[in-house]
C-alpha cells in the first residue's frame, strides 16, 4: 500500500477540475436493468440507453469498472447530473471513505481492499443512489462484484425482486466483507510469526514484522471511516434504509466495526510480538556472551600462572623441584573447577 | 483462542446462506414451558409442540445447544419467524456482541468465556426474546445453563413466578458473570508471576506473559462489546425492562463494567511486569558481565608484567638480582589488591 | 491491594443469595437520631427501635461497621426494605463504586482507601438515602467515620441542624477525602524515589517503583468511578442535592476528580522515573565497562610486545643489544600513554 | 518550524494593542472587485476606494500580503469596523487556527504549510467575511493565493459567477489543499528512509527520524485545529454556506480531515521506524561483537597452551620429546576446531 | 513544583473549617472603586468602606494579596456573604482550578504561574465575581496584577469605562497569558538541549530531560482544567458574559487551549528527545566498545603466535632457521593487516 496514496491537484486549481492519474486499464460500462420479471444487461450503453434507463420503474444499475477517463466520467456526470466535485473525487483516487447527501442522490465513496501477490492493493468505490438507480464506479477491475452480477443474472436469492436499495446494500456489503479473507490470512500470517518469535527468533522476523504493522496501519487509515459511513447512511436517510433495509444495513455497521476490531487486535498483538522478540534476542545474545566470557574469565587467571613460571629469574627455586610442574597443573586445574563450580553455583552457567 | 476467529461467508454470498462450520457436537433442544404454578420441559420437541407454546401464556424457553446443524436452525427460524441475517450469525460464531431490535423480538448475542484445560474458550450465545418466549443458542455444550435449568426444574427462588425478563436476566447474568472465575484464575496467574519477576526472573516467564497478554486483548475483544449491549438493552427497550426488572440489569451492566475494568488492570499490570522482567534480566547479565570482566581486567596487567620477565633479552639486570622474582611477585599482589580497592571504592563490585 | 479483589458467587446462583466471606471481625450497629435540639445513640438496637426511627421525623443514622454475617444482613434489609441485589453487594465486597436510584431510596457504593502499616487497604462503604434515614454499611471498623460521630455527638458544627442530605454529604467528604493523606504519603515516598534515582539508582528501586505502580494502577481502579456517582448523585437527584446542598456536593466531585487527577499525575512520574532509572543504570555500566575495556585494550598490544621478547629463536638480535630491555620498556610506556591520549582526546576517558 | 512560535505581548497589556513582530518585507495591498460581468484590480486603494468598495453590490477581496505594519492594519480595522482582539491576532502570528462570529462578519485564523528550501513554514491566514466582502491577510509573500487571483483575472471556471461565499471556499481550498504537495513529499522522504531502515540502518538516520517527528508534531499542532474550523463554518453559518456551498465546504472539511489522518499515520509510521532502526542496530552491533568474542575465546585457551610449554620448569618431560613441538600444534588444532564446530552447531556463528 | 501540592483538613474536618498553612508573608488589601469619571484606590480598607461599596455603582475591586490569615479572610468573607466552602479553598491552595456559580456571585479558582529563579511556581487567584464587584485573592505577592492596576490608576485604554465583567476579563486574561513567557523560556530550553541532544549527548541531560518532563506533567495537571473553567463562564452566564463581551472571553479561551497544545507538543517532543538521547548514547558506546574490541581481537592471535615460538621445547626446528623470527613477524604483519582489512571490509571498523 502506498503512504500518500492520494491523487490531487495542484492547490488553486478550479474545483471540479478532471484529469487523468496513472496509466489504467480500459474503462468498461454496464447497464443492468431489472425488477421482479424482467432483466437485461446492456454492454456499454449509449447515452440514450441511460436516459431510457433514468425514466423506467426498474432497478438500473450502471456498473463502471477500470475508471481512469476523464472524458467518459465527464460525460456520464452530465447524464446523471452528478456534482462537479464528486466526479473529480471519483478520477482523484486515495479518497477517505465517505458519504454526502446531495439533493437528488447519496454518493457514497468505500475502500475495497484485496490481496494481490501477497500486497494489499485498495480498489476506490464510488457510489451513486438515487431514485431506481445506483451508479458504482470502481477504479480497479470490479471482479469483487463478479458474485453479484451473476446473482442478478441468475436471479438467485431475494436480490431481483427487492429495490435499488437492497442493490446498494449487496455492494455495500461486498466491500465491507472483502476484508475479511484478507484478515484471515493476517491473522494466520500473525499466528505463524508468532510461534517463529517464541521458538526461533530470526532476523528476518523483524522486518516481517514492520511490514505487517505498516499494512494494518495503512489498512485501518484506509478502513476507519466505513464504520462512519454506514452508521451516518443508517442515521440519516429514512428513505434509502427504511425498516426492512435497516437489520442488513445494521450488520454491514456490525461488520464495519469488526473490521476495525480485528485490526487494531492484530497490531496490538504485533507490538506485544516486538516486545518479545527483542527480549529473545536479547536473552540470546546474553547467553552467548555469557559463556564466551566465563571460557575467557576461565584462562586468564590460568594463563597469568603459566606466564609467572614462564619467567626467566635466575632464582626461582619452583622451578627447580622436582615436581614443580606436575603441582602448577595440579593448581591450575582445582582453580578451573573451582571456578566452574562457583560460576555453577551463582547460576552463571 | 483463535486470533481471527469469525466464520464467514466468501464475500457476495446472498445474506441469509445457511452453512455448517467445523465439526460439532449433536444438537440437543429442550423446551422448558412454566409460570408460577406449572412447570414441563420437553427434549426435542415438534414443530407442533413449538406453536403451541408460543400460543399460550406461559414463559417458554427454548434451549438448543450445540448449534451446527444448518437445518435444523432454519427450521426453528421458520417456526418462530426469526430473520434470515440473524440465523446466518448464529451458524457464523465469531460474531461480535450485539444486540438488534426487530419487530417482533430483540436478537442479542453474548460470548460467554470458560476455561478448558488451561486455555479460554469461547461460546456463542444467541438469544431471541419476544413476547412471552425466549429461544437461545448456544454453539457449545450449554453446561454453563445447567444451574438455571436447575432452578427452572426445582422451582427454586423467584425464577418461576417471573417473566420472560427475569429469564433474559438470569441467562445474561450467567453469560457476564461467568468471566468472573476466569479473571480470578488469570490473577491468581498475574499475582504468581510477578512474584517470580521481582524474585528469580525466568526465560519461560517471558512466553507465560506474552501469551498472557494475548489471552487479555482477545477477551478484551470478546467482553468489550457485552457492556454497550447490555446499556442498550436498558436504553431501549421499556417493554423488556421494567421498572423492577431495571435493578437486575443494573447489576448485570455493572458486573459487565467491572470485567472489562478488571482485563484493563491486569492488561497494564502485565506490561508493567514486562518492564520489570526486562530491566530484572538486564540487570542481572550485568552484574555477571561485570564480575567476569573485573576478573579479567585484573589479570590482564598482572599477565603483561610476567610477560616482561619473560622476555630473553640477555641485558635484563633484574632477572639476576636475588630477590626479583619475590619482588615481582610482591609488585603483583600489591597492584591486583589496589584494583580491587579501587573497583570497590568506586562501587563497582 | 488484592489484584482480583471481587467476592462473587459462582454463576448462575440467583440473584439475592447472601453469603460469608472472609473470617472479619464483629458487626458493630450503632442508632444516632437527631435533630437541632435533640440527640440520642443506641448501640445494637433492636428491630422495633429501628422501625420506630423509620417513623419519626428526626434524622435517623444506622451505623453499621464490620458487616460479614448475612443473617444481620437479611434482617436489616427486610426491616427496612432494601432490594435483595443491593443487600448481596453489601456482603460481596470489591464492587465497582456506583448509584442506583430505587424508589425509596438511593444506593451508594464508595471504596474508602487507607493505609495500613504502610499497605493500601480498600473498605467498601455502602449506603442507602431515604426520607429522613441514611444506613452505612461499612465492611472494615468503621474508624474513618469517628470524627462525624463525635461531631454528633458534641453538636459541633452545622451538622445536627441539617438534614439527611448533609449527613450524607459529611459521609461522602470523608471517603473522598481519605485518599488526600494517603495520596500525600505516596507522593512523598515518590519524591524520595526520584531523588535517589536521580542521584544513585539501587536495584531495588525497581521493585518499589514497579510495586507503587501497581498499587496506583489498583486505587485508579477503585476511585475512578467515584468521580461519575458524585456527579450522577448531583445531576439526578433533586431531593437529595438541593440549591443549598450542591456547593457542598459540588465540592466532592472536585475532590474526587482531583484525586484521579493526582493518581494520574503520579502514575505518569513513575513511567518517567522508570526511563531514568533504567537510562541511569544503563549509562553506570556502561561506564563501568568503557573504563575495563579500556584498561584491557592498552595492557593486550604491551603483552603482545613482551611476547615477541619471549620467543626463542635463536638469531633474534635485539635480544643481545645491550640497551635492548630498556629500549622495549621505553616503546611499551610510549605506547601506553599514546593509546591512553588517544582516548582521552576521543573523550572515550 | 519553530517550537513556541507565538508572538504575543507581556501578560497584563490591553486588549487590542497593536505592535511589529519582526522585521518583515513590504505590505502590499490589492482590491479585487467583480461580478459575472466586470472585473477590476486595484493595487494599493485608497480609504475612499475600499468605503466605496463596501457601499457596492459587486464581490469584493480586499487581498493584503505581508502583514507587519500596524499603522496600516489598525487603518484598515477602522475602515472595515474589525474588532480590536481580531487585529491584535493578524499581527501576533502564531494563532491557533480558529473561528469567531462577529455580528458583521466572521473572522477565520487558518495555517498555510509550505517548504521553504526543505523546512516548513507556516504563513497565518486570516480571513474575515462580511455581506459581499472578503478581507484577506497573510503574513507572508501570499503566492499560494496566486492561481486564485490569476482565475479571477482571467474569468476562468465559475469564480466569477459566484459569490463571496464561494470566494472564500476558494482561499479556504487552497490553504487545506497546500497541505498535500507538503505530505507527498514527507511520504516520500518516510519511504525512502524506510528502505534505509530495513537494508542499510546508519547513524544520521536517527537525526532524519527525529527531525521528520518534531516536524510532523509541530504540524499538527498547526493543521489540527483547521478540521473543527471549516466544521463550525458548515454548522453554524447558514447564510454563507447555504445549500448550494455546502458540498463545496464539505469537500474542504473531508480534505482538512485527510490530512490529520495522513500526520497521525506517518508519526505512527516513524515510531514503529524508530523501534526497528533500534532493533537492527542493536542486532548488527550484537553480531559484530558475537564474532569478535569468538575469536578471542577460540584464542584464549590456545594462548594458555602455549603458555603452559613456555614455562622454565626443569623438569617437563613434554619439552623433550621428539614430537612434543607437533603434539602441542596437534592438540591445538583440534580443539580450535572443536570450539568452531561447537559454535556452529549451538548456531552462535 | 511540589508532587503533591494541596493543602487539605483531616478527612472529617467540617467543612468551611479555616486554618494557617505555611509562613507566608502579610496580607495586603487594596480596594479599588471606579467609573468612567472618578477612580480611587484604599489601601487597607475598613469593614464599613468596604460595605458601601457594595452599595455604590461604581466598579469596585477588592484586591487582596498575600492570602495567609484566616480570621482576614473569615471577615472578608462575612462582610460580602461568601460561602464558607469558597473560604477554605482560598486559603487551603493547591486547588484545581474550577468554577462555582452561586446566587450572588460567581466563583472562579486559577493557577497562575510563574517563574521564580529558573523554577516555576503557582499561585492560587480566587476570583468573585459579583454585581458590581469583584473580590481577587492571591496567595503570592500579586505583581501580576500591577500592569492592570497601573491601567487602572493612569485610566490608560477601555478599562475605566467598562464594568466589572471587563475586570474579570482582564484578570483572567492576566492569568492565562501568564503561560506565554514561561512556555517560551521551556521552548527555548526544549530547543537547546534537543541541539546538545542531536549533537553531543551527556550525561546531564537526562536529569535536565527528566526535570523538564515532571515540570511540564505538573504544569498541565495545573493549567488543564483552566480551559473548561473559561469555556463554562462563557456557556452559562449570561450576564457576566454578555455580546461585547463574548470576543474577550472567547480571546481567552482560545489562549487557554493553545497553553494546553504547547505542553501538550513539548511533553511529546521531550518523550522523542529521550529516545533520541538513548540511541545516541547506546551508538557512542557501541562505537567504543567495537573499536576497543577490535584492537583486542586483532592482538589476540598475534599473542598466541608469539607465545608459540616462546615454548621451550627442545625440538623446533623454526626456532633454528636464520630468519625464523623475520618470517613470523612477516606473518604477524600480514595477519593483523588481513584482519584490519577484513573488519574494513564488513564495515566493523
Amino acid at each position: 500500500m502506498e503512504t500518500f496514496g492520494k491523487r490531487y491537484h495542484p492547490p488553486g486549481t478550479p474545483p471540479g477540475t478532471l484529469s487523468r492519474h496513472g496509466a489504467g486499464g480500459e474503462t468498461c460500462i454496464r447497464l443492468f436493468e431489472y425488477d421482479a420479471e424482467q432483466f437485461s444487461e446492456i454492454l456499454s450503453p449509449s447515452v440514450t440507453q441511460c436516459q431510457a434507463a433514468l425514466g423506467n420503474t426498474k432497478v438500473d444499475w450502471l456498473d463502471v469498472t477500470g475508471v481512469y477517463d476523464p472524458a467518459a466520467v465527464n460525460q456520464l456526470g452530465e447524464t446523471f447530473g452528478l456534482h462537479p466535485l464528486a466526479l473529480e473525487d471519483i478520477l482523484n483516487s486515495g479518497q477517505r471513505p465517505k458519504i454526502d447527501f446531495h439533493e437528488q442522490y447519496a454518493f457514497l465513496i468505500l475502500n475495497l481492499p484485496h490481496l494481490v501477490e501477497g500486497e494489499i492493493l485498495l480498489e476506490q468505490i464510488s457510489l451513486f443512489v438515487g431514485e431506481g438507480h445506483l451508479l458504482s464506479f470502481c477504479n480497479g477491475d470490479g471482479t469483487a462484484f463478479e458474485p453479484v452480477r451473476e446473482r442478478l443474472r441468475q436471479g438467485f436469492g431475494r436480490i431481483r425482486t427487492r429495490g435499488v436499495s437492497y442493490l446498494l446494500y449487496t455492494l455495500v456489503d461486498v466491500v465491507i466483507d472483502s476484508a475479511y479473507p484478507l484478515l484471515e490470512d493476517l491473522g494466520e500470517q500473525i499466528e505463524d510469526l508468532e510461534e517463529q518469535v517464541l521458538e526461533k527468533p530470526d532476523k528476518r522476523i523483524l522486518n516481517t514484522l514492520h511490514e505487517l504493522k505498516r499494512d494494518l496501519l495503512l489498512l485501518r487509515r484506509a478502513l476507519w471511516p466505513q464504520r462512519e459511513v454506514i452508521n451516518r447512511l443508517i442515521q440519516h436517510d429514512a428513505e434509502l434504509v427504511d425498516a426492512t433495509m435497516r437489520p442488513y444495513f445494521s450488520d454491514c455497521y456490525d461488520h464495519a466495526v469488526q473490521v476495525i476490531d480485528l485490526i487494531e487486535t492484530y497490531r496490538e498483538m504485533l507490538s506485544g510480538m516486538l516486545d518479545i522478540y527483542l527480549s529473545s534476542v536479547s536473552n540470546r545474545m546474553n547467553d552467548i556472551m555469557r559463556v564466551l566470557t566465563i571460557v575467557g574469565t576461565i584462562f586468564i587467571p590460568l594463563t597469568f600462572i603459566v606466564g609467572v613460571y614462564g619467567m626467566n629469574f635466575e632464582n626461582m627455586p619452583e622451578l627447580k623441584w622436582q615436581n614443580g610442574y606436575y603441582g602448577v597443573w595440579g593448581i591450575m586445574i582445582v582453580l578451573a573447577i573451582g571456578m566452574l563450580a562457583a560460576f555453577k553455583w551463582r547460576k552463571w552457567l
